[in-house]
């Protein structure tokens, strides 16, 4: 199947599962709902549960672990999509536009962004925790466990704390990885682990997603960083060169675009590599991480 | 004892325990780690982990039990003090002062603060989803799912953003009664739930001990509206007064503060009620509903 297809069937897949998870904007609480559910269905392009249901389904055919696996993605994605109404606010990097729509804070005021994000992380945590049937609770602790650290303090919320604090500041090229491990790099890692934890991974296996996952994730960043500087707002549905106008550190201002798409390229490879001996199962990872590269052209 | 003694006992349980829990404020992160701990050491009673820790002692004699349920209390702690950063901030209630000291957007900025709360309820999930020895992984994610459905968009966020949209508006009791069971009650009914679960209640001390924790919820919430209305600055450690100069329905507004004291008094004898026959493992229990009515004198 070519990826283009393989992307838009997941898609689907992924939006019809969370419209049936999400709670119903319906009753008292209905306002704060409706402005969660705003954001987690303004688009997107479901990286993170693609890469969590890609996974398992390199390590098991069974539709039970998979559909598990595709829950699980759907809770990243509510995680994913909370960090960005954060991200967005006035106090933060005061975006007015995110996916080609209006932020979250502009619809539903500051107040509103804030708590629909607040209320999207903690029902990530509803969702990972709901009574499950194909996977054992021992393997349910640990998929919360993996996914609070990637979300929490030394994960993304402490690489975007420490984003901020750069803005307009010069650092060495590692304070750069250790942003962008957290901040991007720890949920994209996170949605390959629990995946493949959810599909029953051997601890082969583990070890091989594990290095996948962290080679994805640094290829995601680099080119987030290179369509950043490269791309359209247009294109990119989000403002465009906002990293230079910040003053932030950047793969582009490190090394410049020519290194930068190499640097990408290597990462890329990396994480195809770290696949040896999966063959079939695996090729829809490989395809995503082809893909990711692909977007820098 | 006392239950003065027993509180401050067990706040020094409660403070050691969470200092050896949350993570040091030390390498790249330790800004963000530092605004989460400044919140999380300001002060505070202590009232969620000592309710779950008190339940547990109520249910049983294992010390390794009553250590489960001081953990997962701490992680209520983390929850309950992010809920306090983000209420705080100028987008909500606008507070410059939290038991006495400036609240944590003054000290870290807006950014800083609200990452501080994402930081602290996501650790929160991270000590939930602790390797535990002494409870069973289908116990911890039965807790996991209570604590996240009281703090989620039915629970504690939903009703913060009930409580700001309701401002300035009138509405009839049974919406106040909403807010209050959703932003302050269901907190603190799930420390009373998880301790007891930690502690291995039967299903007819759940059940007990459920009907306490409502109760106790309800009668917090209602001395808590009375404070506001009747005491100062001063003594409360945040601005007394708030609820009637932001226009918010209250207790007091509802039904004056005599029979107000009325309904708080009912609401301690109800939850005093659930425990028959527990006798003298739930003292405290007993002793914490007193001690919520004593103090609207």
């Amino acid at each position: 199947m070519e990826i283009k297809e393989y992307l838009s069937d997941k898609k689907r897949l992924v939006e019809d599962k969370l419209d049936s998870l999400m709670l119903a904007a319906e009753g008292p609480f209905s306002g704060h709902i409706e402005a969660m559910r705003y954001s987690l269905f303004a688009g997107g392009k479901r990286v993170r549960p693609i890469l969590c249901l890609a996974s398992a389904e390199a390590v098991t055919n069974d539709p039970a672990l998979r559909d598990e696996a595709l829950i699980i993605g759907c809770a990243l994605e509510c995680i994913h999509t909370y960090s960005l109404i954060h991200d967005d606010l006035p106090a933060m990097d005061d975006d007015q536009l995110r996916r080609g729509k209006p932020t979250n804070h502009m619809l539903h005021g500051e107040a509103g962004a804030i708590l629909a994000g607040d209320g999207l992380l903690t029902f990530a945590f509803e969702l990972l925790a709901r009574p499950a049937t194909a996977i054992s609770t021992t393997t349910q602790v640990k998929i919360i466990r993996l996914v609070a650290e990637a979300a929490g303090p030394l994960g993304m919320v402490g690489g975007q704390a420490l984003d901020i604090a750069g803005e307009n500041s010069s650092y060495p090229f590692e304070h750069l990885q250790t942003i962008h491990r957290s901040k991007t790099g720890a949920l994209i890692r996170c949605a390959v682990q629990t995946g493949a934890l959810a599909g029953g991974a051997n601890s082969e296996q583990m070890q091989q997603l594990t290095s996948y996952g962290e080679a994805i994730g640094l290829a995601f960043q680099i080119v987030d960083d290179l369509l950043d500087a490269t791309s359209t707002t247009e294109v990119l549905g989000k403002s465009a060169g906002s990293d230079q106008i910040r003053g932030k550190a950047t793969y582009p201002a490190f090394f410049g675009i020519e290194k930068t798409r190499n640097l990408a390229r290597n990462a890329v490879e990396q994480a195809t590599q770290a696949l040896a001996g999966f063959d079939a199962p695996a090729a829809p990872l490989v395809q995503l991480a082809e893909y990711i590269y692909a977007r820098t052209y």
